[in-house]
């Protein structure tokens, strides 16, 4: 992804130390956190630092590097971090296969982070297919180059279809409680996109108005029946598309799809910190005895989907 | 409504000066407002000093009787504040014929404010029929004391349940981009309403895991055929609401029904200042290159309203 022009990663290895883009002081400042040790990593993904599913995944895989010596330890910390993200268990099983086989780990997770960016690439040339001249495109949270190391799932399409020329628009959800829709943004600025923000709420008005011509989402897990978990708020965008007749198109790499699992019934969701909600950016914009409840995720029927773009191309139902 | 156990309203007038709660400060600071010119009565419209239907109404009758002396004059600078909610020119009218009548224009304000107070207060006996023990219950943005002088109109049935002992639990979308939500949830607490704040984004979660069971909010404005206006994102939840088959209800007296109005199609949607959404209660949350669009309102079409809760009942069409 183009930062200022320079060419970045949401993560990267140098000298067995993993370098991160942090998420959390973005889009207002740009900054860089290193973590040497598993303990620092799985902070990172608890915390935010990176976030999205498949870029979390590499996290892990250069985690499960770094603690390679006790591979179960690590594995368990890893895998404690946070629920919901399918990625994050099919990387810690990635390396935990690919250093009982004695292989290099620090090479498994570099191979492992280099086929994401490839299918993320193909994700991008497969969706930019979907786009043409004049569309308006509506996105929830952020399913960019951040959240996946490089290109995105959902704005991987978007990517390569401006590089292509193609002249489109884009509504960013702003994605509340954690406002990802601000790293959307921020991507698209980066690139020069043409974007607009809107709150969540607004999304349905654009939809009804039929001012947006298709939607397109990440996935943190999709179960075998096509039911997929996404950030809080999917769901309302799925099901306000299919009222409208607008298609839904959700955009993950294979390793997203969860084979073992039956439906969506069955994925766990996270309830987060209240204090997302009550002090967005630290800013303390409620008062102390609010009562809240921050379900983090939420599951969106596979009914709801108009396709599913992966690596191997756009399917009707999941790819497996 | 109750305030720290003391009874208030969302404005009243002394010595022909208006009094307003200030809503801009709240949750966070109790503070009053006072306006004894046109002018300033104007500015806590725009400014959502005051806000939600009927309690601008109220708002414009005090400015109208203020401002008698030039009633067209006053007229023209009050409806010039905000152009969707029905109440303020219904108002307006209500003002202008009285004055015409030679009637005192300050008790005719008098009386207009409370048939509204007792209008509110109906509408939670009616609605309050719909309200058991155990009952979740989802309210979109502040349809409450604040927004309509006393009772509320889609609080109201929750008041006057809560005085008759029935147990229930309030989810309270937070409304962005101005946090009404806040409004509603320091109402409930002020009146020990069991309640918790939600993300708009969380609404479907709870729906579609039925853990709601009756949708209510209020409207800023009810065209004949009974699609209706309301703060954005009420259109999301209705739709959301039908399509888990839960019940949807619109709580308003029966001024804010538009009988000149056709259809939704003909509702003027206001688009406010970008920084309602960058800069929540003053503080930074988005960098300033953000591009935002910022509708206030949507228009629910009325196939999604199970039910209109007036002063004269509850009708599954509009009462005209």
């Amino acid at each position: 992804m183009k930062i200022e022009g320079k060419d970045y990663r949401a993560l990267w290895i140098e000298n067995k130390t993993v370098q991160f883009i942090d998420q959390r002081k973005l889009p207002f400042k740009f900054q860089i956190y290193t973590a040497d040790t598993v303990k620092k990593i799985a902070y990172a993904i608890q915390d935010m630092i990176v976030r999205g599913a498949p870029a979390i995944g590499a996290a892990a895989v250069y985690g499960m590097a770094i603690g390679a010596k006790t591979p179960d330890k690590t594995a368990k910390i890893l895998a404690a971090t946070r629920p919901t993200a399918f990625d994050l268990f099919y990387a810690i099983d990635y390396m935990l296969k690919a250093i009982n086989k004695k292989q290099d780990p620090f090479l498994a997770a570099d191979l492992y982070v280099n086929k994401m960016i490839e299918r993320c690439r193909l994700i991008g040339e497969h969706g930019s297919t979907l786009i043409k001249n004049n569309m308006k495109i509506l996105t929830h949270c952020n399913a960019g180059a951040l959240a996946t190391i490089d290109y995105g799932t959902a704005l991987a399409p978007l990517r390569v279809a401006h590089n292509q020329n193609i002249k489109f628009f884009v509504y960013a959800d702003e994605t509340r409680p954690r406002l990802q829709g601000l790293l959307t943004s921020w991507e698209l600025y980066q690139e020069g996109i043409h974007h607009a923000l809107i709150v969540d709420n607004a999304a349905g008005y654009y939809l009804q108005k039929k001012d947006i011509d298709m939607v397109i989402t990440g996935t943190d897990r999709v179960a075998k029946n096509g039911d997929f978990a996404n950030k809080i708020g999917t769901y309302e965008k799925a099901v306000l598309a299919k009222e409208n007749d607008i298609p839904f198109y959700v955009a993950a790499p294979k390793n997203t799809f969860d084979t073992k699992l039956k439906s969506g019934d069955d994925i766990i969701i996270e309830e987060r910190n209240p204090q997302e909600i009550t002090n967005p950016f630290g800013k303390s914009i409620m008062p102390t005895w609010i009562q809240v409840k921050n379900p983090a995720f939420d599951v969106t029927p596979s009914k709801y989907v108009t396709g599913y773009i992966t690596e191997e191309g756009i399917t009707s139902k999941p790819p497996f």
